[in-house]
C-alpha cells in the first residue's frame, strides 16, 4: 500500500495521491495569485501553498478532486506543512475516487449489512418490524456510507452503521443479563435511533448540517419519518405500540439539554440512552488514543467535556510476575 | 346569580349546587363508612366529610357529578371545610351540567372563534394556511374547551384558545412595529403552537396527562400531526416551507431544558417564544393577584421560579395631585 | 411459603411472622402508654399501633427482633395499616433470624462467589490481582451480605455483590467487542469499585452511614485501603500500576459533583463509570416497575432525577401478526 | 449619496471620507515607522497600513478624526483590507463631523422626542411624572444620542432612545389587552429603565464603560439618581410610590444573574422585563440578518446564547397559490 | 436564674414566664373556642393548646405579650408540647419586657458600641468617615438591637452589631498581614455593609421583611441612603471616593446570584465578601452545634447548602499522650 | 542590582543575564535554521529569535540554562520582543543558578521555617502532631521551594510554604475570636492541606503536573500519605482522630465541583476552606494589581471567574481634610 500523509517525517520528500479537501484562490500583497490548499487521505491531512498558480490550476484544483502531489514536509508555525513542488489532477487510469481517501469503518459494508440482518430477524413484533423495514428500504443505503457525526465519534465513512451495530451488540448482552427487558423494542429503537442523521447531514464527504438538520434535528426528523411510514403502512401513529417506539427515538439523548424533547420513561429507552453514550465515548477515546504516544495525553475531547485521556506506557501495563 | 363557594364566610350556612370533584369511600377507626368529599365551582373548592354515609350515597356520589349540598363553613387545621348536613345528586330539572361549575375564559366561545377567524384570513401563504385549516378541522373543537395547562396559567375551560388568541393579538402589534417579520409565518406558528395539548391532555375537566402526552409531549405530537396533514394534503413534510413551520412549533419553548428539541433559529420563532412566555406570565400573575388582598403577597408561583408577587395597596397606586 | 405482608388485601385478617423494623414507645393525650410499630418482610412493610402496651411488651418489642403478629389490614389516611390484635416475640423453635425477613439478591451467595472467582482468574496482571486478593481476604465476607446502597438501587442483602458481578459481566461483553481495552485493569477496577461501602455503611440490616462513611466516603476509604494493602504487600502506592488502579476507583462516579475527586482519564475508567450507571439504573427501574401495575407509572425515582417510568400494558407489548 | 465602505468589492479602487476609528503608530522589523489604521462609516469598517508614515501623518492621524482616503480593497488572511495610496484629514469645507460616519437609529431625533412626549403625558400619577420629568431634564439630551449598549443590540447613535420608545409602544398594546396593568407605573418604568446607561457609558462614539459604570452599573446608578431626584423634589425615597418605581428599575433585568438586585415582584415589573428582552432580541437578530445572505446563517450572536439565526430564501417565503 | 423552656424534661411540671410568640383563636369541631399558643424564651420555644378559652383570655393573650404559664411537658406527634394548666399575662411587678425573653448577642450593647468606636477612629479618610458618621447617627440605634437575619446566622437581639464587629476584627488581622489593603475603605465598607437591614427588617422581635425590604433589598436601600447622605453632606454621590464606597456595599454578597448587582472589582471588596461569608458560616455552625449532642449531626443548615455538621465526641478530641 | 527584563523601555538596548525559559530550533521558509527563544527573570519574560543559529548554539542553548544576552527591546504584533544581537551561556564565574532568575516568596526560607515551627508547637494533640511531623520529615523540604500552583496564585518559589503560613496566621486570629474552634485540628489541617502538591507538581521551575498528579490529584495523594504515615507510626487510619484529620484534607476545596470528595462537615473544615480561598484570592489580586497602572483594570483573572479588578488612582484614595 502506498505511503500515507501521516507516515511522512519532517524534511522528507513526499509523492502521493490525495483528496483536495480545501482549495482557496488568494493574492499575495505583491498582487500575485496563489492557492491555499489542504490535502487529505485516511491517515490525516496537511496544508500547503501553491505559489504562482496558473489560471488553469486555479480553475481545475477544486475541493473534492483527487490530485497527484509532489513536495516536501516542513514545519510552519509549529504545524506540519507541505512545500508543494508540483500538483495535478489524478487521471482516469490513476486512483481518482474520493471515497478511496477518507477513513472508513473497521468492518466492510457487507459485514455491516449482515450484522444488521441478524438483529432485524430478532424483532418479533410485526408493527415495529414493518416500520423498521419500511424506513430501511427508504434510507438504509445512506446508513452504510454516512458518518455518525460531523466530527467527534465515528466521523468516518460507514461510521453511522458501525455505531448502530455496536449498540445492537451491547444491547444483546444486556437482554441476556436482565430478564424484564423487551428485546424487540430495544432492538428496533437501537436500529432506528440515529437514522435521522441521513437527513440531518449532507453526506459522507465534506459533511455539513443541512438546513432541515439545523432547524428540525435528526431526532424530530426521524419521528416525522415514522409518522409518514405509519401513514403508508396503515398504522395509526398515535396507537400504543407506535407511541412506545416514537418514545425510544425521541428520548435517546437522555436529557432535554441534549436535545431530546422527552426524557426516558421506559426501561428500554433508558438502556438505549446509556448504550449510545457508552459506545460513542469508547470510540471517541480510542480514536484519540490511537493518535497519542504512550505516556502522553490526548488533545482535549470536546464531546467528553474537554477532558484529556492518558495513554499508559508499556511499563504501566505490561504483565510481569 | 347564586352565591358561590368562595363567597361564604367562616361560620355561615351554605346551600348551593356544585361539582363533586373528589369522592372517596373510607371507614372510621370504629369501622363506620364515610365519604371524604371535595366540591367545587368556578369560584373555588372546599372539602368535607359525609359521616355515616348510606350504601346508596356511596354508590351515587361519584366524582364528576353535580350535587345539591347544605351545610356550614368551618375551619379545620387552618383550612376552610364544609360541615355537610345533607347532600344529593342534582336532578334533571336543576343545574346538572358539570361544565357549569368550572372556571371559564373571559371571552365566550363565539367571541374566541371570531377572533381566530380574523387571523386565519391574514395567513396569505397557501401552504401554511392549508395546513392550519386541516389541523383546525381535525382538532379545533377541543381547542375551544381545553385548558392551556393542567395547572398554572390559563387552567380553565377555553383557556387554550384564549391563550392562543392573546398571543396572536400581541403578535399583530409586533408585526406592526418591526418591518422584517414574516407575518404569515408568525401567525400560523402562534395559532398551532399549543394545539398538541388537545392530544397531550385528557380534556377540560379533571385534566390529566395522557400516556402519549407523557411519552411524546405536545410539541412532538403536533409535529407528527403536521407531517400527517402534509401526507393528506400532498405536501412534502421536508420541503422548505413546511420545515420553517415545523421549526416554529418545535422551538417555541425557547430552551432545550424546557422541552424544545431545537432552539429558535428564525426571527419569528424567537418572537413566538417571547410572546408565549409573556402571556403565560401575565395570566399566571393576574390570577394569583386576584386571590390576594392589597398589601399582601401571592403564594409562591411554581411556574415563575417560586416567586411571590406583591399586590400594591390603594395608597400606593391612587393618583393624587 | 407463608403469606407475606404485601399479599394481604384491605380488610383481610393477618397472621404472620415479621421483622420489627421500628418500635417507639409513646403516650396518648390521656396519658396511656402505647407502641408505634412497623413490621416488615421481604415483600414490604406496614405500620400499626399496639394500644395499652404492657411494660413487658415495651421492654421486649425492640426494633430488630422477629415477632409473631395477628391483626387486620386497614387504611388510615390513605395508607395501609395493621390493626394489631396480638403481638409477641418469635421463639427459638419458630423463624427468628432477622435475615429471613429482608429482601435478598436473586442469586445465592454460593452463586455470587462462584461468579466472582471466574473474573478473579481473568486478572492476569500480578500487582492488581494481589491487591484485589488482599482486599477480598479482608472485606470480602461483608461484600456478600451488604446492600449496594442505603436506599435506591440494589438495597437488599447481597445487593453489593450482585451489582458488582453484573458490572463484571457487562464488562466482559465490552472487552469482547472493543479491541484496545485493558481487561485486567477493567475487571480489577470493577471488582473493587464499591468495596469501600463495606466501611461506609453499617451493615445489611437497618443500614446507616457510619461516621467515617460520612466524613471520608467509600471512594476515599477504599483508596486508603489500597494504600494500606500496598504497604503490607510491599508495593509502592505511588508506582505506575497502582496509580492506574487507584484512578479507576477514584474516578468511577464520573463527575466531581457526584463525589469523584478526579474525572475518568483512562479508557477503562470511562467504561467502568458508564457500566456502573447502566446497571444501577436498570436495577432501580426494574425494582420500581415490579411494584407498578401495567398501564401505570412508578413513583418518582430520586436517583434518576425524579423521573417516573411507565409500565406498558399487555396490549402495548403483546406480539400479534 | 457617496459610496460607503461596505459597498466596495474585492479589487475595486476606493475613494471616500471616513472616520478614523483606530490609529496606532508602529515600527517594521527593519525599523521603519508605519500606521495601523481602521476607518469606518455607517456601513461598516476596514483596516489598512500606512507604510512609511511621515512624522506629520503620525501626529495628525488620530482616532476620532475624519479623513479622506484613496486606495484599493484587497484581502489579507481572509479578511478585507484597504491598500492605502493616500490619506489626509478632511478640511473644514469637506464632511468632517464624526457623527456623520456612525450608524444611526431609523427615526430622527425629532421623531423620537415626539414619541416620548406622547407617553410622558400618559403618566397620570404626579409623583412618577415629576420624577421622570426631573430626570429627563438632567439626562435626557444624552438619551437621544447614546447607543443602548457597547455592542449587541441598538449599538448605534440614538439607539438608547429608539429601544426605549419601542418598549413603550409594545407596553401600550399590553395595556390595551390586559385589564389589570397599572399603565402609569409601566410607562414610567419603561421610560427610565435604561437611562442609567447615560452615566454607565462614555458616549455615542468609541463607546466604553466608565469607571462608575463598571463599579456601580446602570441599574444602581439610576436608582441613586431617583433618590437624588426625590431629595430635590421633596419626596421621601422610601415612601410607597417611590419604592414601587425603584423596584421597576432594580428588577428589570429579570434575574439576579443578569445584574438585577431583586427579581420582579410586581406584575408591571415582570412585563417590563419581558418587553425589554423581546425588543433587544428582535433588534439584535434583525441587525444580524441584514448582514446575511438568504439561505445563510448569521454569525453566532453572543447576547442570544451564541445561537445563529437562519435567513430564509425567497423560495421558502414567497407566496404562491 | 429561673429555669428556661429548653431545660424541662419530658413529663416534668413547668412553671415559668415566657414570651407569647404566636396566639391563634380557633374552634373545635364541636364548636368550642380554644387558643393555639407558642411560648418562647432565650432557650427555645414550645407549643400548646388553651382549651375552653374564655373570651377574656382570647382578647388578652396576644402575640408579643409576656405570660406566666403552668403546665406539663409532653410529646405530641414526635414534638415536645406543653399541656397548659393555667396561663395569664405577667403583671407590672413581674418580668414583663419582651426583650427579656429573646436570645441576645454574647457582648452587651455597651461593649459592642465601644468596639465600633475603636474602628470608627481608624477611618482616616474624611469623606468615608463623614458618611459613616452620618448614617450611624440616623440608623445606628437600630443596629444595636436588630438581628443580622430573619433566621440563619446571628438571628438574635444585637446580632447585626455583633456580626459587623466580628468582621471588623477579622478585617484588622487581614490589614496587618497583607501590605496593600486600604484599611479605611475596608473598615468603612465592613461597618456599613449590612446597615440596610435596619430598613429591610421589621425589628428585633417577630422579625419580618418590610415591603421595601422585599422590593428593594438591604443592599440597594443602603446604597440609596449613601446617596441621600451625600446630598446632605454636600458630596457628589458619583465622585470617585463615594463610588468606591458604594461599590463596597453593592458587591459584598460576592455573586450576582446572591443579590449583589455587581461583583467585587476592588481588592477590599473581595476581602469584605470573604469575611462576611466566613463569619456568617462560623456563627451558623456554632449555633447549630450547641444544640447537638457529641457524636451527632446538626439538622440540615439551609444557608450552608443543606449540609449537616458533625459534633465530635470527647474521645475524638481529647488530648492524650 | 542589575536591571531586569521588565525595566527596559521600547527601543532601549538590553544587556543582562536571564534564564532560558523556552528554546525551539526551527527552519525559515528559505531553509535556514534559527532558534525561537524566551528569556525570563523574576521581573517577567520576553521572546526573540536567534537568526542564523550555528549548530553549536542550537546544541547549547537549552531551556533551563542561564544565558548572557545583548540586544534591543522592540515591538512585534503588539507584544514586546528582543532583537538578539548576541547570546551565550553564562560561565561558572557569572550568575548561573536558574533559581536566581525566578520570582520568590516575600519571606526567606529561614523565616518561613521559623513561622512553621511556631505553629507546630501549638498542635497539642499527639496523634495529629506525630502525623504532621512524619509527613514534614518526608516532604517538608519540597514545601519550601515549590509554588502553590502551576499558575494563578503564589506561582513563585516558596509560594506553597508562604501560602500555608499565611493561612496559619489567619487561623490564629480566628481561633482567638471564636471560642469553640479546635485549634490543634485547624492548625494541623492548614499545615498539611496542600502538602500533596509536592507530589502533584513536578518542581519549582517549569512546573508541570505529574502523571499521578493528573490521575489522583493532590488531595487524594495526601490522604494516601496520611494512611501510609499511620501504618508506619502504628495508628489505625480509620480511627476517630485520624478520620477527623483526613476529613480536613479531603474537604478543603469546599465543593465537590472543585475536587473535594466530601464537603466540609466539621466547623474547622469549613473555616480552613474559607481561609484557603481568602488567602488565594488576596494574593492573586495583589499580584495582578502590581502589574496594573492606577486608574486601570487588571487582565481577566481566570481563577476568580474571569473578573477584572480595578486599581484606584491616587485621587480616589489619598486622604484630604
Amino acid at each position: 500500500m502506498a505511503k500515507q500523509i501521516a507516515q511522512y517525517q519532517e524534511g522528507e520528500s513526499m509523492q502521493l495521491f490525495a483528496l483536495l479537501k480545501e482549495a482557496a484562490a488568494k493574492t499575495t500583497s505583491a498582487g500575485k495569485p496563489y492557492l491555499a490548499l489542504t490535502i487529505s487521505d485516511a491517515s490525516g491531512e496537511i496544508s500547503g501553498m501553491r505559489w504562482d498558480a496558473t489560471p488553469d490550476e486555479i480553475k481545475q484544483l477544486q475541493a473534492g478532486k483527487v490530485v497527484s502531489v509532489k513536495g516536501q514536509r516542513e514545519t510552519y508555525r509549529d504545524r506540519p506543512q507541505i512545500k508543494i513542488d508540483s500538483i495535478r489532477l489524478a487521471t482516469e487510469s490513476e486512483p481518482h475516487d474520493p471515497l478511496l481517501f477518507v477513513p472508513r469503518a473497521p468492518e466492510t459494508t457487507i459485514q455491516l449489512k449482515a450484522g444488521f440482518r441478524e438483529f432485524f430477524y430478532l424483532i418479533d413484533e410485526p408493527v415495529w418490524r414493518k416500520i423498521a423495514g419500511h424506513l430501511f428500504s427508504k434510507h438504509g443505503e445512506k446508513l452504510f456510507s454516512y458518518p455518525a457525526a460531523k466530527s467527534n465519534h465515528h466521523a468516518f465513512v460507514g461510521g453511522l452503521a458501525f455505531h448502530t451495530l455496536s449498540i445492537l451488540r451491547l444491547a444483546r448482552s444486556v437482554v441476556g443479563q436482565y430478564p424484564n427487558v423487551n428485546a424487540a423494542l430495544l432492538y428496533t429503537g437501537a436500529m432506528l435511533h440515529d437514522l435521522g442523521k441521513t437527513i440531518e447531514l449532507s453526506g459522507p464527504i465534506a459533511t455539513q448540517y443541512t438546513v432541515m438538520g439545523n432547524l428540525i434535528g435528526h431526532i424530530s426528523l426521524l419521528d416525522g419519518e415514522i409518522v409518514q411510514a405509519c401513514d403508508e403502512l396503515g398504522f395509526d401513529p398515535e396507537s400504543p405500540k407506535v407511541v412506545l417506539l416514537r418514545h425510544m427515538i425521541l428520548s435517546h439523548h437522555g436529557l432535554l439539554e441534549y436535545g431530546s424533547p422527552s426524557r426516558p420513561q421506559l426501561l428500554e429507552a433508558e438502556i438505549l440512552h446509556h448504550l449510545d453514550e457508552l459506545d460513542a465515548s469508547i470510540m471517541t477515546i480510542q480514536t484519540a488514543l490511537n493518535k497519542t504516544a504512550p505516556g502522553e495525553y490526548t488533545d482535549r475531547l470536546f464531546s467528553l467535556d474537554n477532558r484529556r485521556f492518558y495513554r499508559p506506557t508499556n511499563e504501566e501495563t505490561l504483565k510481569k510476575s
